[in-house]
């Protein structure tokens, strides 16, 4: 499959772009190439694609079910309700509006943990997306349960092959409070082993940091390292309790943090991640949404907003997070902690890319793209959408959309009258 | 003109809305009434509008030029430097995009303070959205300078009635810092005895509360209560360091408040509005965006997330400010703020209208239309929008979009390189 974009705005300049296979092939100012699929790009953006960090794709379902509530009865008297009653066809419904929304959004990689493995990795692959999707693994401390989450995911892992080249495994261990000593430990060799991810929500709350220092005597980064769990595979999320001495553990070994303030704010968790921390200590990072019960809205952009913005205010100062280096931590950044390779639009790289429509009220006078995206606008700004070499979304048209819609919403339906 | 909307979705039922010079005459299962415009409502929620109450409309025309720098350097080196040579038509087209832009949002009313008020009362009026305008008045203690400004005040007072019933006349004394005694209190008089309502910077930076101690011995609300200019017409902006005593006053006089915490966040002025202190204290607030300089969107369905999300995180609360009450803020408690009558869609009311199209994929699976606007959507998901009787936008489209983008375009460009 081959596209040709032509005549649009690259880093300022109007180019043709010829993509083969997922790889460009060409950038010029006029290319003369054959192609399977021309794109008219005029008034129109190309950048690299957004990548989603941290999310429950699933989680849709749930979409302003409940929100305005105490932690502890919100989880046990409405998510932890609905989640006993999940079938995998729901999953698949409610990930599929997911990865619908987040294409919409500019999103083509999602870093996912949530139940059903099988039913996020199908609806990934049938929508053409990329997801590095992890089982959620709980066994709360329990030996027999630990034993059956290690074969189940041995055999998703194996399962995984079939659905590649979209969908990667990855280990989803919950949290340190959910989550035995050993059954991390088989993961760390399991992973070495096999080269998988690791994905593990990681000092959200200070009720997980004084959980670890009682029961570890560490906090929940040093009692990681401590069973050698922390390395460049090592993904974790939210980490809004760190301290100054958990983020030079954390780059020592060369692990990654997910930043997802939107949730971090609604459910009123009371830090944020210390940014400052992040980027004085080096530690590679990138934006997640979280699941649409907390967010309750996938879009990277909105995100990056936020992001930029509580960051400037914390520190008392306007020129933290400047719109460039925002943006390229949604796409470049995100890229190599995800291993995806270089995600700059280059010849001879192979982004996936987003073309940004800019006649629109928003983001006129054009003065800035990276500006008119973090600071005035929403994922809703993005035309086109192609991942891996196929054109996903074209004029905000995505196949199949009206019936994803309708469907997933009698599924959530269902699922709660059940 | 006479509008029939159909088959719409009116606080969970399907009803047919009939409205009649910008009066709903009817709400019915079925209303069989011949109408000028017939809107067909499948799928799509009817609400009040939006109101934007602080703006400065025409710095549409300055987004993306400077962001991520110091205040002072941003408003020395950048903005100062553009607003030393805007003209009349270029505040038109500025205004005109923002105007659009607001269309667009679902917004059709907002509170603006500016440079060419004339030319800001003329888009308002040509786009057909209400505008409450007021003139920039600053004097620097000058007496001439406040001489000059009251004549001016008193000659557009008299000119605001051609753009009638658009366009209302408001004072917009910049600050307490820029602003002379004299001119407060001649404000206040005129106000009193026109009925016009006065717009003001209010406690927005930590300066300007120390420049009102080392003046006046007092804080900014001290200060102006001290001379008469608070009333139920009085509406302070920002409000960052307003204290308890502030709001005891306030509420005393039934003045009002917007909050305005994009702006606030993004150019780092230490503090928002602490909105529990409105909330105990009963002053009426509703949201503003601030201008496109400081935002850069005039989204008022963002600002509500961002205004929720915070006031959970800072009360360390995820039930403060739940969707709904969020959502009445900035529609029926917003438009009593401005004396614009009773903003619900019930007989015999005539609040403008819009219509959100749910059939999106971060509205599915449509729970809660409140929790959808307000956490998972932005301004975009409004599908048609009706202003005093008259439809402005259906299906996204607004009349002559292209070339107020196109034109706005080339006047910001031009600006800059003069």
């Amino acid at each position: 499959m081959n596209i040709l974009i032509k005549n649009v705005s690259l880093d300022g300049e109007i180019r043709d772009i010829f993509i083969k296979n997922g790889t460009i092939e060409e950038i010029l100012e006029h290319c003369g190439k054959e192609a399977d699929k021309i794109i008219d790009g005029r008034d129109k953006v190309a950048l690299p694609s957004l990548i989603n960090g941290h999310t429950h794709a699933a989680m849709t379902l749930f979409r302003g079910y409940a929100d305005d509530m105490q932690l502890k009865n919100w989880l046990e008297e409405k998510i932890w309700v609905l989640e006993a009653k999940l079938t995998e066809e729901d999953v698949y419904w409610g990930s599929k509006l997911a990865c619908l929304e987040m294409i919409k959004n500019g999103i083509t990689v999602f870093n996912d943990m949530y139940w059903h493995w099988e039913a996020t990795a199908r609806a990934s692959n049938d929508m053409g997306i990329r997801g590095l999707i992890s089982a959620v693994f709980i066994d709360m401390f329990d030996r027999k349960k630990s034993q059956e989450q290690i074969e189940h995911n041995i055999k998703l892992f194996e399962i995984s092959e079939k659905y590649k080249p979209y969908v990667t495994f990855t280990f989803g261990p919950h949290a340190i409070y959910t989550v035995s000593r050993e059954s991390l430990q088989w993961m760390r060799e399991f992973s070495e082993a096999h080269n998988i991810l690791i994905h593990m929500h990681l000092s959200e709350t200070q009720e997980e940091t004084r959980f670890s220092k009682e029961k570890y005597g560490l906090s929940p980064v040093d009692f990681l390292d401590s069973i050698g769990v922390l390395s460049d595979r090592f993904i974790g999320c939210h980490g809004c309790w760190l301290d100054e001495h958990d983020c030079t553990i954390l780059k020592s070994r060369k692990s990654k943090l997910v930043h997802v303030p939107v949730s971090n704010l609604k459910l009123a968790v009371g830090r944020v991640v210390p940014h400052f921390l992040m980027k004085e200590h080096e530690i590679p990072f990138c934006f997640g949404t979280d699941g649409c019960a907390s967010n309750n809205h996938l879009d990277i952009i909105e995100t990056m907003k936020f992001a930029s913005l509580i960051a400037k205010f914390f520190t008392h100062n306007p020129t933290m997070f400047p719109a460039k280096e925002t943006f390229d931590i949604a796409t470049k950044i995100a890229a190599n902690i995800f291993f995806l390779g270089d995600w700059e639009i280059k010849v001879g790289n192979s982004p996936d890319i987003i073309l940004i429509d800019t006649m629109r009220p928003e983001l006129v006078p054009n003065f800035d793209i990276y500006s008119d995206i973090v600071y005035a606008s929403n994922g809703y700004i993005v035309d086109t959408v192609i991942c891996m070499g196929k054109v996903l979304m074209e004029n905000r048209q995505v196949p199949g959309e009206e019936e994803i819609l309708r469907h997933t919403k009698k599924v959530a339906r269902a699922l709660v009258e059940r």
